[in-house]
């Protein structure tokens, strides 16, 4: 019988149970060393990920997307805070056996990852927070911001390709062809996709994003107990959670580093895939 | 007859005339590729490089340093302007008639190179801007600083190792130890050493320092102007310019990536030198 590698587009979907939820996870890449896990942005479930990025970091890691509780395939109600993500995804952590992870946090994703990282600091080695920010952080000052991140393509179920390029890239001619090129790779997965994320996930994550923008006793102090090494990243100018978040996160968290990407956005990982996995993989092999 | 392999500790130093002032410079590394031209800090020549930067570099690329008007083991006066100070870098560089170049200019001699960017574009393919702000910039609050800077240690005619260590480099102990073994590759080469930098070019980097500091029409107006791919990079809390200069630097240059290293300061590329130098070359040889 042969074996098909598994890869982002043709790791099967799997299924566990944690807290009573069926979780939708896939698994790819190395056989040894300390598994990835990822945490998608807003609404995503693992179609969202640029398989140029899921694959080039499998290259010399395992790697494990997963669904968190009611978003996209894992059944479930998406509950409406951080903090409840964060418990979600270390019950899933906790199910799959892994004792330790890195964790790649893109986004909301990224705010659910510093939750995790200060909830349970035991089974996170190292952190890469990408297009995101801080508990109580600079809010986004762009009026469709709003307005796109809550349009629906009716075709699809799913954001339409004009908000990714409004909303993730950058307005130039470099930034626009390299959205349509991660749009064109998001899509080469055709077989056992994700369904959409439900409208009970929208408002949930709605809600946990605006109860997160709130400052919640002495403005980034918790960061400070993010002992784990961090690797910042984002786009120069991200319209959704603006840069300088970035910048605070790297100036709070003590083990941090940053790296921000020229003429892009909140999807600079995206638009600099290559890039993006050599300067993650040299991170999480590194001593720094 | 054996042909010794130039490096950062047996390059012997080399003269050419330029504008009637006889510039010291070492070249070594690889014969082919874009020459990396190094601009030092602060009243420093040839020999306050750290040989693991230098020669991590030079193993990709042909490496120079030199000393601009002045400075350490050149002849002449050391101009009070930045812009002076770019000129006569564009005269050595005619000179040694190399075409084209990439910069890496650390702290003042990241001034000098973003005034060389503006003045002669066409000379330089990329820049690397390390430990360094931008025209106008946010100054320095620590009163140590000024203080620091201007010591001599009597025996040497140099600042010590107490003051890099405060100036350069964080109060925690792994900043601190990494000071010390930068202090000591940094002593290696023996023979064939600069003097020290004279009082007077002390007296004109400070004031072609302050005058840099002053506003000049619309603040950051014109790193717009700088077009060539550029990396910024500096150490998470720099105390003589400070970090957030490194981030204005990355947001007003169109082609900036940024850097930002955890638990470090101004010496930042000295207590990382293996991934200062992975980081780099993958900039100098990249296509972003």
């Amino acid at each position: 019988m042969e074996h098909i590698k598994r890869t982002h587009i043709t790791a099967p979907t799997q299924f566990l149970e944690a807290n009573g939820i069926r979780l939708a996870y896939r698994r790819f890449g190395s056989d040894t060393g300390v598994p990835l896990v990822f945490m998608p942005h807003f609404r995503a479930g693992m179609d969202h990920w640029d398989p140029a990025v899921t694959d080039g970091l499998a290259a010399t890691r395992p790697v494990v997307l997963f669904d968190n509780a009611g978003v996209a395939g894992s059944s479930g109600e998406t509950p409406d805070t951080i903090e409840a993500m964060a418990d979600s995804a270390a019950g899933f952590i906790a199910q799959l056996e892994l004792l330790q992870v890195d964790v790649l946090g893109f986004s909301i994703g990224g705010y659910i990852a510093q939750a995790l990282a200060l909830r349970y600091p035991a089974i996170i080695r190292r952190l890469m927070l990408v297009g995101t920010g801080p508990r109580g952080g600079e809010p986004t000052h762009d009026p469709r911001v709003l307005e796109y991140g809550a349009s629906t393509d009716p075709r699809t179920g799913e954001s339409s390709l004009e908000a990714f390029l409004y909303l993730f890239f950058r307005p130039s001619e470099t930034s626009q062809a390299a959205g349509k090129a991660f749009w064109n790779r998001r899509h080469l997965r055709r077989h056992d996709v994700d369904p959409p994320s439900s409208a009970q996930t929208m408002k949930a994550q709605r809600a946990a994003i605006n109860a997160w923008r709130e400052v919640r006793g002495e403005r980034y102090s918790e960061l400070k107990n993010i002992k784990q090494p961090t690797l910042v990243v984002n786009g120069s100018h991200d319209i959704m959670i603006p840069t300088i978040n970035a910048y605070v996160l790297s100036q709070e968290i003590p083990l941090a580093q940053l790296i921000v990407y020229p003429d892009s956005g909140h999807g600079s990982l995206f638009q600099f895939p290559a890039l993006f996995v050599a300067h993650g993989a040299m991170f999480l092999d590194g001593s720094t």
